[in-house]
Parts: structure tokens; sequence; C-alpha cells
């Protein structure tokens, strides 16, 4: 891995811009992001329990809408009409797994998308349960999979692997 | 830490809602939460490098926007005034650390205002970095300390503790 | 009721403007307002049946944030530090009730932001089941009780009338 | 009218998701949708006295405004670059008709942008006339028509029909 | 006039950062700003013309709600409750003048408040006479005068005087 | 230059409407503007200190931002996904030059995107020295050029000329 351009939204003065995407076709876009929501063991009963229901929705519509919003958030992030999202929240061992899948056809790629998506969604978890659990954090916030674009599909690899 | 109350934010039949701040008076809030961006050895130069700084500054701005936003964002937030935000990236080892301090005379906490802060600034380098460095990804993103309010103090304990 | 004031955010040339609260001190106010939602019989069935929980959920999540973001939709709102936001989804004869109860301690009251949580969450329902009922609509979207401020409390008067 | 799929954003365990828009090609789609804002008779004056002119502006504009930022209010709408929007007051027996025509050519239909825009338009309505008439409310916010989009035209029927 | 502290939201190590306001009392702030649209002599008739008066309530609309957002604009401005807005649209000789008044009670001053709002006014009138004249632009867009808070009462001083 | 039309998004009742683009094709559009931010001599110094940076790289990022929000600002700009925006900030004679480039391949031209981008950029640098220059302005915010469209390329002609 070169870092030979190490900020690709930086011109040579290193001055912000965004990326001029003017002259790339749309093609269908897809990326997959997650993260992990550490707190007590307790939570892993969370979806056998009726009042974590209300809590596990609000995080899933809480990172569709912040992934829709990508562009406001992010500085230099393109709006993009997204096709699909999709946000999920799963108890594991150690806590809750956040992960969230975004589909476009557009000039540019839905990674970011993806991670606001898991961010947002992530932080209204932690919020939910910061009363009982205020050292309950977010780990592992990463992009794990990419496809379409000139620069092809990239994944994470083997499972584990940074 | 008993889950007893797993959810503050939800009712006895596992409804979202709000928590009713109305009675509680506005006193100083403080409260501090940071992260880390993971990526290759090389970022490590940035802060000496011309062309970091417009990347730094940008995710300084997005944070400071977004802790303004939280209300938006995390669906049972109370809508604050913010009295200060100070958003920090600094070069550590292993890559980019990021924090932020947020204070407000309110009638509830500025948590979630500074995680927000500290997620959408790192999600910003994530994005500047993502080209060069795909698997550029967060880590540890918790509150650090807290003030104010009726539940007093509260700190992550000693330094490096999760 | 008399006409003679008929646009409260009207100047004496017709022109927009807020009106101006500078001189009112903060007070407790509190407002409900409710809607229907009405659709085909079949969706009193809702709230027994697993795949209605997310629609639900979700229109409580919509209407909550449309609640703190009124200012933005409603020109001549003010912005307000809501203290409470709670929004209820009802099977009923004829289709789904929605309702909305809004709390803050402010210089003018929160009549607006219940009307507008009621209207987004039962939009919200809709959308959900606008590919199987495309003439499901919205009826009876009305402030119910409002407490607070100068003019003090008003009621919409004996149950059931409008 | 079945109900067997009466949600079409909720997936088969019940949760939340957008409906996948990729395979879809653009397309012309266009949605009427109207409501009545329901008041004392003296507004049926409004459009001869000068005093009402800002108001039903501001209505107009805050309608236009929200069909464009009906992605942010409700949670599975997809994000659309609307054509035109044109909302339109007029004064009839028993209080206010507000009606608007949203025009796009996107993958997904818009007749949640011209519900939006019906609703937020009467809601400033409401606001204006509401110090004169706490129980001006709004009735029958409903599509009328939409046309494009594989399940092609559909109207509300005869006149006055639900 | 002192450079010495030429940027008021940035640190000693030129790093951006709100400015701390939680040990100022609220107290009642106001401002008021203004700014020219240039455009042909035509445009001195708009107030008599029926056709005017859209564009006119439009821009004063779009003002009064950017004033409401100057927060979400401007990276280091505090969110601020505000108390009242007026814009006003006048012909005058070579174009047509904005004004802008917000009052707020706060901790902070409300120029930028008017500031943006008279920006955003002018801006919707550049729009809609765009076609008509490509040359329309914005001229003299500045404070003139603000009171309340440590720094006290301050005017741009004799009438057209820069 | 003719008025007779001078309102292009009013229809023939003065009532505000956007203009129907569906019947455009996208085709590449370009817009360039700038404005003038004046204030004291010692403001030229800005780039060779350290501690100006943060104020500049600020109101890039503000300007950036704005620019991909102008739909939400000004009531009938269309929404438009923007393929690149540059903001750019020089010291000049007088005080700062902004200069907005914006691009997009859409149904309607983008001038608006750089008017609000430089209005932001502007407004930011206000604030930031307005602690030290409260007399500090805008001048001449104006489209220089846009290319593009029906209308084909416009220029505002020699240099300096209005």
């Amino acid at each position: 891995m070169t870092m030979d351009r190490p900020f690709s939204h930086v011109n040579a003065e290193g001055e912000l811009r965004m990326v001029d995407v003017s002259d790339k076709p749309p093609t269908r876009r897809r990326a997959e992001a997650s993260c992990l929501v550490v707190t007590s063991a307790d939570l892993a009963e969370l979806p056998a329990r009726e009042d974590g229901l209300g809590a596990r929705h609000a995080a899933r519509v809480a990172g569709v809408l912040a992934a829709k919003r990508t562009d406001e958030l992010i500085p230099l992030c393109h709006s993009l009409a997204l096709s699909d999202v999709d946000v999920r929240v799963t108890p594991v061992e150690g806590g809750l797994a956040v992960a969230a899948t975004v589909t476009a056809t557009q000039r540019t790629g839905v990674e970011m998308e993806a991670l606001t998506a898991c961010a947002v969604a992530a932080l209204s978890l932690v919020q939910a349960i910061g009363d009982a659990d205020p050292a309950a954090h977010v780990e592992a916030l990463a992009l794990d999979a990419k496809e379409g674009g000139r620069s092809g599909a990239w994944g994470r690899g083997v499972p584990g692997a940074p």
C-alpha cells in the first residue's frame, strides 16, 4: 500500500476539494460496512425481550436516514441517490453487531454511506443503553467489502484480518 | 452494573420515547469522547505535511457541525444549544487520534454530541485516505468522561483502560 | 370566533413575519395532537403480527424526529428545545390512530410540533402500506389540547366532537 | 385489495428496509395529492384580502421545500431529484383546499413527495390561523392520482369517492 | 482597529474552535443587516405588479428559514433559538433592497443570523430574475447595527457610510 | 435585456412554481461565481500566517457543504447531484477574494449552487474576523460564467466589467 497520494480529496496545494466525477459513467455500486457495540453480557438477550425491539428498530431507522444524508455530514462526499439501504442489528458475544449494505447506480462509490449508517445506528444503541452502561462503546467500524467502479471489488479478506 | 433498566428511552411496552427532562434544572454539562482512525504508518507524518492540513481541518469542521445536529441523527436525543465544541485530530502510533469536548448548560447531558462529533470527524478522515488505504477504519469510539447533572461525574478510569 | 386578526404571523402590510416572543417568559407548554390513517380492515390486526412491528416503530421514530425539526418545515415556527416527544400508533376501527404529545419549557407553544409529529408518522404508515392500499389516507389531523402560555388551556371539547 | 403483503418496506422478519430499485429503469413519474384545511367561514374571503397573500405564498413555499426533503422525513423514501413541484392553495366551502403535483424521472414514484408537500403546506396554514381558530385542522390528506412505473396509472376514481 | 486577534474562533495553534459562551448570561440581542440585489431598472416596478408578489414573498420566507439554520451553515456559529426574524424586500434605485432584523435572548449575538437571512433572501431573488438578467448580483451584504452583549451597541455610522 | 418575463419561476397568476425540467436532457453544466470579503489591510497577510489556515479551510468546507444543500435554501432550486465543487479563498487588495466552481451533469444549471457556495464561505470568513472588524462585509457576489444547457455559455465579459 503506497502513500504517495495520501489524500484523494486534497489538491497539490493541500486544499480541500471534491473529486470531479463528471467523466465517470454511472455504474452499480455496493458497499458493506459493520461495527460492534461493546456492552455488558446482559444485552445478548436483547432479541428475546419485547422491550428491546424499540431500540433495535430505532437504530435501524436512524442508520437508514443517516446513509441518505452522508453528503451533509462528510464534507467532500457527493450527493448520491441510493437504491437501497439495509441496516441490521444482531446480538453477539460481547455486545451487538451492526451491519449495513448500501446499493446505488452512481458515478462514485457508496462506502461512506455504509460506514455512516453503521456509525449512527451504533450510536443510537449506545444512547439507548447509556444510562445502564456508560462504558458502552463502538469498536471496529470498518468497510468490509465494496463492488463496482473503476477500482473494482475489494474485500477485507479472511475473517479477522485488518 | 445492573441491566434491570436496559433501555432508558423505552417505556414499559418496549416502545420508544424521549426521556422527559422538563423537571430537571439546566446545569453545566461537559463530555469528552474519543476514537482512533487506524491506518498505515505513513500517516503518522500527517501534521508535518502541508497537504495534510486540509484533511485535518475538514475533519474538525465536520465534527463540530455534526455535534450541533446530533438531535437530527440520534432519534431520541434532545435538541441542545451547545456552548462549545472542540474537536482535535492528532497523529499517534498506528493512526490518528480524534477527540471531542462538548459543553452546554442544559437539562440533559452532551455525551451523544461528543460521540457524534468524533464519529463524523473520524469518518471524514477515513474518506480522505480511502483511496490510498481502503482498510482504514475506526476503533474505540467511546465516552471518556462526563460532568454535570444528577448522576454526577463519570470517567473511564485509569488511562488506557477500556 | 372572530376573524378580525386572521393571520397572527402577518403584519399590517400582509407580509410574513415571525411573532416576536422576546417579552414572554419561558413557561411549561404541552400539546396533544392526533390523526387517523384510514385503510382496509385487515390492518386492524397489525399489533398482533410480527411483521407490523417494524412499520409501527419506524412511524414513531419518524414522528419524533420530525417534531424536532418543525422549525425547518413550518416557516414561521420558532426553534424550540423540546423536553419530551411521545408518538403512539394504535389500531382502531377503520385504520390506525396516531397521537403525539409534546412538552417544552419555552416562550411559545408546541402545537405545531405535535401536529408535525402526527403528520409525518402518519405518512410513514401510508408509505408502508402504499403498495397494498394506494387509497390509504389521513383524516382528522388536529390539535386536541394545549396547556401553558398566556392563552391558557384549550381542548377540543367533548370526546368525539370536531 | 389483498393484504397478503401489507408492508412493502418490511422484510420477512418484520424488519424495516428500503425497497431496492436498482433494477428498475428511470421513467417519468407524476403524482397528485390534496387535502383540506377546515376552518371558519370567514377564511373563504382569503384571496380577496391583501393580508392573506403572505400566508398563502408561505404555505406554497413550505410545501415545495418539504417535497424536496421527503427522504429526510419518511424513513424509507428514496432520495429523488424532482423535476417539478407545484403547490396550490384555493379557498373552498369550509376552508382552504391544498393540492400538490410532483413530477420526476426516477426509478420509483413520487406519491410520498406530493403527500408531504400537501401536509406541510396545510400545517403552515394551520399555524397562520391558529391564534384566531385553534380548532383549524386538516382533513382528507390523500393521493389523488399517480402515473408512471410498473404499476401504471392509478386514480381515486369518481369525485368524492374515497 | 487592531488585528492582534484576527480570528476570534481560532486558538493559539491556528485551529478552529467555537467560542465557549458558557459563562456569559443570556441577554437580549438584536442585529440588523442588509444588502442590495443589483438588476435592471424595470424591476423598480416590482411591488406594483401582481406577478412580483410571489418572488418577493418567497425571498422573505427563504430568508427567515435560513436565519434559523445559520448554525448548520456557518461552522462555528452556536445554535440559537431566535425570538423574531423579519426580512424585508423593497424596490430601490438600481434594484431591490433586502434587510433583516433578528432578535434573541441568548449568550451570543445574532449578527450572523441577520447576514445569513439577507444572503439567502437575496439569492432567492437572483434566482427568480436569473433568466431575464443573468448579470443580477448582490452588493453590500453587511451588518448595519447590533445591540446587546458585553461589547454593547454598534452601528455602521452615518447613513451611506461603508 | 428585456423584462417581459421578469420572474422565470412565477406563473401567469404570479404564483411561485419550480420550472419543470422533465423534458430537458441531462447535459454537463458548469458555473463560476465569486465575491469579495472587504476588511482591513492587515488581513492581506492571511496566507502567510499559521493562525489563518483554520479560518480559510473552514470557509472552504462551509462553501462546499452549502453548495450541496442549495435546494434546501433557495425555494425553487432543483435538487442536483453535483459532480464537483471547488471553493477558493485568496488574499487580495482590500480583503479576501472567494471563488467557487461547480460542475454537474444535470437537466438544469448550477449557477445558484456556485453563488450559494461563495455566499456561505464569505459569511464564514466574516464571522471569523467579526470580533476584530465588525465592519467586514461582502461585495460583488455575482455569477462570473456559466456553460452548458440550452442557453449556452455566458460570461460577465471583460475583466472588471459588471
